[in-house]
């Protein structure tokens, strides 16, 4: 009798447990995922930057998996999990398992202040990524028309909320566009005018690197023109700024890259969470009680042998997908399980062309060779994606020619005639 | 004193014309476009059926303008024509000119029923055929989690309403998609079953072609499963298909491919316009009484020398916008201006790989060949665009891997928390 092993979520920990069961005579795996591609991530930005397109950094589940036949994957949404009956509920009826894997990631969050995201769009969907992309763009364009000194200075105003690597490589690259690729393009404004700010509520940014790394990537912020200020709080969001403490910013565009939460599925069946949210695993990576649920990537919360919880980052989700995988077969091999095992591979931050930041362990370095590294690895790990070559080719056109990706501005209403009825209902991305 | 030249519509007209009259000291051109980009509308339906991204058929009219110093460019919307004060209103001020040329192009048209526009979306936008992108494989997600024969029948049945080149590409595309690419994506349901229909009042497909090519497009649309319904008048979409006569197609899918009008400027200046709201030129394109004003591509009418009406294709446009550009240069130069002729470049339409046909005056073929000549001839065009490269081998890849460009369902609501409040306007594409 074969297993039946649902996965939900098809990120970096999902696709890896089902790549290590793929094939499999003894199993039988449903992955279903709200979304119908695998994103890559940690170069979201990109496409929120115009450097990138969305198919050069997400492939569909269906084709990435279709070399397995052992595995169905549906588009679907979970509503909740029945631990009892071995059952989750789903939008489209009840699946049955036998080992169950949440993989579900984390969303931005506003801590109780989600009025704030119409005005401060997060950073973690594709659709969110062509929200941003919209906002810049559309920004410039509405400055070129405007006459009004002051209407011109707000609008060629960019706030980022949250100094973490999301926060950096978005302000670096809103940096870079507006000091290079945009000053010849319009003649009415001067981009290298554009301000950027970093409001970051810790005492320094990139809290998770050491204190020089994160002191360099300040210095290489500040040659691209972003100001960073730190053990700065934002009180309030509005349509035109943001307000912190007793200083006010007037700015038209802000981006939100201070806070995630992880998501949540139904009640998360009891089941014991942390402050952000996250599924308190054993070592092994199940649910405390049930050691037919698995948890992992950004939903999970594993604490290393220091007493820290490892982070929410792209090799410890895939580490741990492919340990699932792998438990899932001593599992019906009859072996004991073992726990998992953080390989480190250390952490990394771009800020701009020849400008990063790597640490590995003790190995720390910037600059141009931190850059490289950074490239390096990022083409590396896009090889599960059928374009990488294209990417390649995209990146040294532009690296040459100081170009980018199509800036292109494209509405999300398509309707000529919205007037004529209302439009077909849409599930939250 | 500087000739003040302003261009509406960054289309194929607007965009030579602008060229023709680029870095030229005796004259500025403001150019003015709802849209930051120009687009290669004869390959839009590629997009739409995921074969080609956005990014390879659209370049920012910015870009491709800026070598030029005396042209601005503005995102923005027009009004209205005051033609008296020789001044254009926007959305963002009134604008002045001393020529003033209309490419405002055409939108598709319900004959009335645009309530029909809902579940029969057109495809005249980017955002259009993005929001085609996401039906087509939404349906057939859905049909993957269905279990209701019936249900599932009627999510693999896709309705196109024309038959005309757009109605014949798409309908071929689906037909190709389901039968080769699709395949073996899917462990519930057999792609292959997919029902294709071509309803066209009219009574053959293809009306502006020889009837023998019609005749062979119809043969190769139905070898890839799409079957041709001439003579057939729709009388209502809903969202579960459609009603042709005593007739009825249940059908998720109904795409819109059968009427255009062309776009008004205000209440088009009292110019005089023909069944389809374009505008009737004189011989030099201008409008009647007004020697300043020219109007080319979609939105003119002129009769060719056995009084029928040039047709709405991208070489008329493209000849019209350099014959504009031409003329204001000649009128600068004081000589006296020429009626326009418009060289025929023929006309083509693809049904698949291998498929296609090609008349150019007495000149006709069809298949490998005409499919040949289609690449050849689009590739050539599209070198207006950065990225031909990349096309280039996107579709050498498609056409050795039968594979397909990413197809990515991406929603438009970016918010995790619509609750939240409402979202912010945005203008009809």
């Amino acid at each position: 009798m074969k297993k039946r092993v649902v996965i939900v979520g098809g990120g970096f920990t999902g696709m890896n447990a089902a790549r290590v069961l793929g094939n499999r005579a003894d199993v039988e795996v449903t992955l279903i995922d709200r979304r119908n591609y695998h994103l890559f991530q940690p170069l979201l930005y990109q496409v929120a930057m115009s450097a990138l397109d969305e198919g050069d950094i997400a492939a569909p589940l269906r084709n990435m998996l279709s070399i397995y036949n052992n595995i169905t994957v549906y588009k679907g949404i979970v509503e909740r999990v029945d631990t009892e009956n071995h059952t989750i509920h789903t939008d489209f009826g009840p699946v049955e398992y036998d080992y169950l894997i949440l993989a579900c990631g984390v969303r931005h969050h506003y801590f109780g202040n989600n009025q704030w995201e119409e005005n401060a769009p997060g950073l973690k969907t594709l659709s969110q990524a062509k929200e941003i992309r919209r906002r810049v763009l559309e920004a410039y364009e509405a400055a070129e028309r405007s006459n009004d000194p002051v209407e011109r200075k707000k609008l060629l105003t960019f706030v980022i909320v949250g100094g973490g690597p999301t926060g950096v490589e978005l302000a670096g690259s809103i940096g870079e566009m507006s000091r290079y690729t945009l000053s010849k393009l319009y003649h009415q404004i001067d981009p290298k005018l554009t301000r950027i700010f970093i409001v970051e509520a810790a005492p320094r940014i990139l809290g998770s690197f050491s204190p020089e790394l994160a002191s360099k990537a300040t210095r290489s912020l500040e040659q691209l023109g972003v100001q960073v200020w730190t053990s700065s709080m934002v009180n309030d969001v509005d349509e035109n700024g943001v307000q912190i403490g007793n200083e006010r910013i007037e700015a038209a565009t802000v981006l939100w890259a201070a806070g995630v939460t992880a998501i949540r599925i139904g009640d998360n069946f009891g089941a014991e969470t942390d402050r952000i949210g996250r599924i308190v695993v054993e070592g092994d990576l199940s649910v405390p009680g049930h050691p037919e649920i698995f948890v992992g990537g950004d939903q999970a919360c594993l604490f290393n042998s220091e007493g820290k919880p490892l982070p929410g980052m792209a090799p410890v989700a895939l580490q741990e997908g492919n340990f699932i995988g792998k438990t899932i077969i001593r599992d019906l091999k009859g072996k004991v399980r073992k726990p998992f095992q953080y390989k480190d591979k250390g952490q990394m931050a771009t800020i701009g062309r020849n400008r990063a930041i790597v640490e590995i362990g003790n190995i720390k370095f910037d600059g141009t060779p931190a850059w490289f590294t950074w490239l390096l690895v990022h083409i590396y790990y896009l090889t599960s994606f059928k374009h990488r070559v294209f990417v390649l080719m995209q990146w040294g056109w532009s690296y040459f020619t100081f170009g980018f990706g199509a800036r292109l501005i494209v509405n999300r209403e398509w309707r000529f005639y919205p007037e004529a009825g209302p439009s077909r209902k849409e599930p939250a991305p």
